[in-house]
């Protein structure tokens, strides 16, 4: 498959579910974009570099630098990428570079954050708080990357001072599919008020959460909560004692909570409940920022 | 198959998971027991006799009594026994009788108990509770059944006042097998420092628990904690943000732990650690005890 696009260079974020690619120009602008499924957890080591020709091949047609960013940089991705330690830029130039096959390829990959106490990790998300701070200069707060490892990122001084990861969103799918409330949550439906009370009751009792959760089951039986209400309900307890929890960092601070769609507005709606107001900004363009900015490094 | 055994009546502890049968004398002695693992959870409504008689069959040569508890009462059981409601005595005569096609088989269901608000019901527990009651009368204080999930039951003036659910043992299964912390905690070895200080720690900030999952992951990439120390981890974040949840029920409560080996020696040892003396008491005798007692009611 050939293609008239001739990018000078490919961004790509390759996490663990999906890799998506951008054909960029040096300018920064988007002349065409592709996605799969093959994320990092699906891929052996060998299997990086054809996942990658999979969907980009039909723009490399001589020399290529490739600016990655994500799970692609774990111990078990195309090469372990190291981590830059906080406090540090949320962007520095300590690429790795991943071993290819063709030696006209030139893989670099963006360095993750670590944390040494409490032990915390990020990959990926560094490259939308660069993103998002080379659209911001000089913002000064704390940012909610939601997600199945939400980050609470604290930003100053155009540093990443420290960060918090919450399990949240892998919680709700492990409970939702894996528990004796698999039948109680099954719904594509959603009850906002339902919601709302959660978060707000969790706020204050956050201790009570498996109570909480046995309570979701016991309200089906006995007084027919419906499916509905019953996820809505979960959403809101798991976000209400994350919320509870990551007080600390939110409290008084401007907020912007990064990330797509549903979730993220949940996150804003919950927030909002606490009188924190937060401003939502779409996950996926400051990722392409936060490469484009990424590539300028390495030019230099 | 023929044996010379002839009870009176038949017992049987009848959960999600397994079964349990004693042949017993009407004086209440054990002439001889046995189990599979034909749990309500494996069975349809037809399935239920002849998982009986699988058993049991061998011992019944004419008309013949069986008291059974647990979730085979269940609305997915062999027939859906009602409810007495709390405030009440933990056990009391509303048997409900099981459809056979042997009409000289009586199988006898011991009603579950169910709380309006905060909603929550029981199957089995309770019975356990009636046994350990038969043999401390007039006993007061609270009752911790570990588990899946684990209840918390107020007993005053030989009545239940109150209980909670904490779904704490089934948590701890989906977060050990469907997670990303399924490799950082599969081990079989244990850790009772790291529990004790985990329990300690969570106690005091129970809204951390999503975060303190997460840092399971980060403290084996960053600094090696091995995963017999994150499993033990593990179960003191859950059990000790239980036990902060629970902590209106046990403070200052007379404490009685009701289970089977290791799981209930970690909630007394975590009770002991807030300063809560707890004693511990064997689930297997108590539930025949409970049985027994319920044989008496029928026959009363």
């Amino acid at each position: 498959m050939t293609d008239t696009i001739a990018p000078d260079w490919i961004a790509a974020d390759w996490g663990t579910s999906n890799l998506r690619v951008w054909a960029m120009s040096a300018a920064g602008d988007v002349l065409a974009e592709a996605s799969s499924d093959q994320g990092m957890g699906k891929l052996d080591r060998a299997g990086f570099e054809p996942a990658l020709m999979d969907v980009a091949g039909k723009w490399i047609k001589g020399p290529m630098t490739v600016i990655a960013c994500g799970m692609v940089g774990a111990r078990q991705g195309w090469a372990e990428a190291k981590y830059d330690r906080v406090p540090c830029p949320a962007a520095t130039n300590g690429f790795t570079p991943a071993p290819t096959k063709d030696a006209t390829l030139n893989v670099h990959i963006i360095p993750g954050i670590s944390q040494d106490s409490p032990a915390d990790v990020m990959r990926g998300e560094e490259t939308q708080i660069a993103g998002f701070l080379s659209r911001n200069p000089g913002w000064d707060g704390v940012i909610c990357l939601p997600g199945s490892h939400t980050k609470w990122v604290h930003v100053s001084a155009d540093e990443i001072v420290s960060f918090q990861t919450y399990m949240t969103g892998e919680l709700f799918a492990a409970i939702s599919d894996y528990t004796v409330l698999k039948h109680s949550v099954d719904s594509t439906g959603w009850d906002d008020a339902v919601f709302e009370a959660a978060v707000n009751e969790t706020m204050s009792r956050p201790e009570r959460l498996a109570a909480n959760l046995f309570s979701l089951r016991a309200e089906g039986l006995l007084h027919n909560m419906n499916n509905e209400a019953a996820r809505s309900r979960l959403s809101g307890l798991l976000i209400g004692t994350e919320l509870a929890g990551a007080k600390p960092y939110w409290l008084g601070q401007q907020i912007a909570v990064i990330g797509a769609g549903n979730i993220a507005s949940l996150y804003v709606k919950a927030l909002g409940l606490q009188g924190a107001p937060a401003t939502q900004v779409q996950g996926d363009s400051v990722t392409l920022a936060g490469l484009i900015a990424a590539y300028r490094r390495l030019k230099g």
